[in-house]
């Protein structure tokens, strides 16, 4: 990449964390049990317990896709319905590994707002549901993107709403959690309140997205769905033999907080963007700015001036971009795009548009 | 582990290679693309290319169990039949990842010696189909364990034997070399002539119990095979967002001829071992030495001592004892076992069987 | 069922044309080979290819769900997506059975209106499709409900301008036929020109709606597609050992036109009651009626006494009955329901909704 | 097919019984509640109840390779170890489709003689899972073929021991009755003797073997399993919306003991030819002859004689042939064979094999 680049496109285009990578070379001494037998998968176990503040299941997983797709199938039969934001990752960006993973679970749209659904909506969706229709599958699970792909993030009360909704109807509740260190830097509540204390049965616990480098996890905070689990991840190809490089960065992720940190860094970095751009005429922020991802709407041609400057970044259409603060990126950087955003939307006629 | 233990228990419970980590922690800087459009995964694609003189698609895969089962998804429909050995590692040791991945591909056990399939059988098993046996499913692949799980290393002439068979039914062909590097040390021939060369379609390209941390490949020489198999990985959680780490673990391990001195070295421990039982009454080598695997059949009083000796390694029946080399094993541990095994042969009366 | 009811539930609630039963009953004769090696299976591929002008393969199964789940998974590959209607039979009412005997295959609604699909909703979703996007799954097929589940007909013009759209994408097209008799009567066109000539892949073709008793037909017109598929049904346990049993009551729905005088029957008693209805106030068509189904609006408490009068059929919600008009339903029936609405609509204050 | 063959090909070859299609048109009056939601499916419940006097769940399905893979789907995980004869129709001839139903299912041949599993062999196949082994998946159910693919019929005794090992390990039994019919015939035993009451949980109820015409049947004698085996019917494409004239056949099959007479025929037959054969020089029967079936070894010169004198049968080998006996075959048919083998196994010269 040139030198006068700066980089938007994504959290995953960004370097690990250093700690992480020295905790990996750290655990190469002497020889482990294969396939989590060795003493730092058991470590894992303790230390996401304390920071869960309850027994968990912690399972390392190759990827984000990975940690979605067999928390579902661990959560529904293969011919269960899993409920979830139109534009949840699940729905539009995983290759329907949730329907594959889950022999056949259908994943079924609910309204809502900014990549979250509304409870309201979902209770619609479950009043409509007919006792016995057998025909369209069966109700099994939610799916809770938090923070959302477009970057918002549900309160506290807003995810209870939906699981006591879900709980009401036997569901089971799953959190997709890529960016779950974002939302829990965001709320400044505990990772128990927003997982296991609000009804969510599984998460998928980021880390690559947030300073990490080859590894997400699955948290099982309803010990009943592990054991299967366990099984089905072997039959993935998700349990590396040589595990303890995987556990090692993970334990170092979650190490004096690290992660809490990294993720602040990185919301910290949008919030300032989005306050840059609060004041400047003719561009808009299309959704909350609550996690480390910005969806700017303005003149096509101040983007395309901006992909001249040496920004890199995503269109979503013309007029829209994505940006993605990295946890290493910096007020410098942050500062250069408001910079430039503010000189060429005054620049471009906005009438051309 | 007791500092006077000795592992033999697997090639997957030793460390990695430093040069590998080393890759791995370099890698790490500055921002690059995600999903494989980095500069390490380009250049992962010409250095294969190099290594195998051809043209290949690689794609780093997290296990050998993804990189066999994704494989063999490829080269087969979902109402395939893939031959096997009854004792492959994708029939007894993979909760069936190739029937699942696959969608229904069922395995068929083909008769041969120590894990290895022989060609007149499997030419027995294809003349045994009949024209227009839909009810049986669709001969589709063969799968050759290169070393076998048994430690035996298909020579070049009858890989053919068997390829060639394959190749006039229509059959595609898929090589588990989850210790491929121990073969082609074995054979000193080239990695070309031992798979493309001789028919093979697909290569799962083991790394881990060679020294590796956390990733493996799948080598795709049919091109037209890999396109699908890129989605097909996408869908199955196996393509990293920062694909540069594991990218940068198999160029270090093939950089420098890396892969081939580690086999070398755990064939070597294991051959040393082998030519010193060769003299020892009562003990009796189940299978050919041709990697770095031995089964050794001795009294059960003498593995029993071997265990309170502080030797790890698995039983796989009270007399039948594994015992794998790592890359990293000492020639002391090889004659530590020797002896051992001498001195205890000697002290349990036989008879007692 | 009591004496004074009359039955608006379904196509499927009602019994089977006298030929196509007296055909069932005149094949047990003698013995014939199994699976489809029967001469009345060799027979059927025969009078179906006059019937379609067109070589054609015909696969007898049980059910429309089968004809199209097999269909579909005919035409795409298990990380394929189809598009299809919101409403379309496939998306809502067959239990994922795309999905799952796809292996994974997506559904991905396109906008449209009364259950079809619009060709410039669907080129702006073909538009949207990024090269290489291999995320989202790869783009396969096109599903056509024609008749569409609320009764309306695509024309011929219609099917055209999508299936040009479709395979300029290199798109396949499926093309479900549950009620396809009715369509062909009501536009009066060949079945070659609803079909293949209008560049459809596959077709299920439904019989039991239409007068048939235990099977559906998929008809193959892209002859490559028909030999896995053939597999792939006697996989899913759809291809009977007696199958001339199913194969003489195909050839009798398509005997001397008997499907289409059918299904003109039928369209016609749907005609009737919607003109019949067309004057009352306070009672609104919610969709064309094309076919044999009628989607009737008004007040509660009209739908409420057409129930208490012993009429069957289907609430959709308190103020939306389904009526579906079977071959056998007679005028005097469908005049009694015109004139029930009317006595009703006029009974029931419109201002208590 | 010419006047002068006797057809011994298969079960399937032969017509229903005028009874089954008798009751099927029969059914062909008014209107009826689709998809099993009609007086004859509930009235199959009441009977299948009575005959096999406890409460169960009846499903009539298309054929038997869906009533199979279904049934084994109710009662494994995906990811479960089904244990069953090599010989097993689910194992040779149903292409898999337990493993795709199942979605991954995998079957573990365990020894027996003539189709069926020894009990010893299945108590050695169990002892030998060593806990915790999820590499090779979860063992989950044993399948019994009764009567067996070679007409070997499991005393009860036989059943009891196997199905008393699977409860011991917490294993589901499915009982595969294709030849169900003929087993009970043999015994002579209760329909409840041979199933629940002897440990089975799920009955594949074959009728289109004997007598039937378009349907078999699935008896869930656990009552847990049934709710969700009948989503995945639907989701198979295994409920016919006119379910009445399934629900109408299997009613006529066993009202008055039909099936049971059918089953003592054709039984009575192939013992006929049994005994007829059994002093005949050169001429072996290679398994028991309980049921219907005859595998019969002699010189290829016999069966080539045989097969100029217009018998048809299976060709097993150059020197064994599968003679099945339909429950329409006649004395003299099976009398006709016996003198055919009688005087060319006299005229072949032995040694010429």
């Amino acid at each position: 990449m040139p030198e006068n680049m700066i980089d938007y496109r994504s959290d995953n285009t960004g370097p690990a964390a250093p700690e992480i990578l020295e905790a990996l070379v750290r655990a190469n001494e002497g020889t482990a049990l294969g396939y989590g037998g060795d003493d730092w998968t058991r470590d894992l176990q303790r230390r996401f317990g304390e920071l869960f503040e309850t027994s968990v299941r912690v399972f390392p997983v190759a990827t984000g896709t990975a940690a979605n797709a067999l928390s579902l199938a661990a959560l529904s039969p293969p011919w269960g319905l899993v409920y979830c934001s139109e534009l949840a990752h699940i729905n539009v960006s995983e290759v329907n590994a949730a329907g594959f993973f889950g022999g056949g679970i259908k994943l079924v749209p609910v309204a809502g707002s900014h990549g979250r659904i509304r409870a309201d909506a979902f209770a619609e969706t479950l009043a409509a549901i007919m006792p016995g229709q057998s025909h369209r599958g069966q109700p099994a699970a939610v799916n809770l993107t938090q923070a959302s792909d477009l970057g918002a993030v549900y309160r506290l009360d807003e995810v209870r709403a939906i699981t006591e909704l879900a709980k009401g109807r036997g569901l089971k509740v799953h959190m997709d959690g890529a960016r779950f260190a974002n939302a829990v830097a965001r709320l400044g509540c505990s990772p128990a309140d927003l997982t296991w204390r609000s009804g969510v049965d599984i998460l998928s616990f980021g880390a690559t997205k947030n300073g990490g480098a080859l590894c997400d996890a699955i948290v099982v905070f309803t010990p009943e769905l592990a054991d299967s689990l366990a099984i089905q991840l072997r039959r993935a190809g998700q349990v590396w033999s040589k595990m303890r490089f995987a556990s090692a960065q993970l334990l170092a992720t979650i190490a004096d907080g690290l992660w809490l940190r990294l993720a602040a860094a990185s919301n910290a970095t949008a919030a300032r963007i989005a306050a840059g751009i609060a004041g400047i005429p003719g561009v808009r922020l299309l959704a909350p700015v609550d996690a480390n991802l910005l969806f700017v709407e303005t003149a096509a041609g101040t983007l395309d001036a901006l992909e001249r400057d040496g920004f890199l970044f995503y269109r979503r259409s013309r007029t829209v971009g994505r940006f993605v603060c990295r946890f290493d990126a910096t007020q410098a950087e942050a500062d250069a795009l408001v910079a430039a955003l503010r000189r060429h939307a005054a620049a471009v006629p906005r009438a051309a548009e």
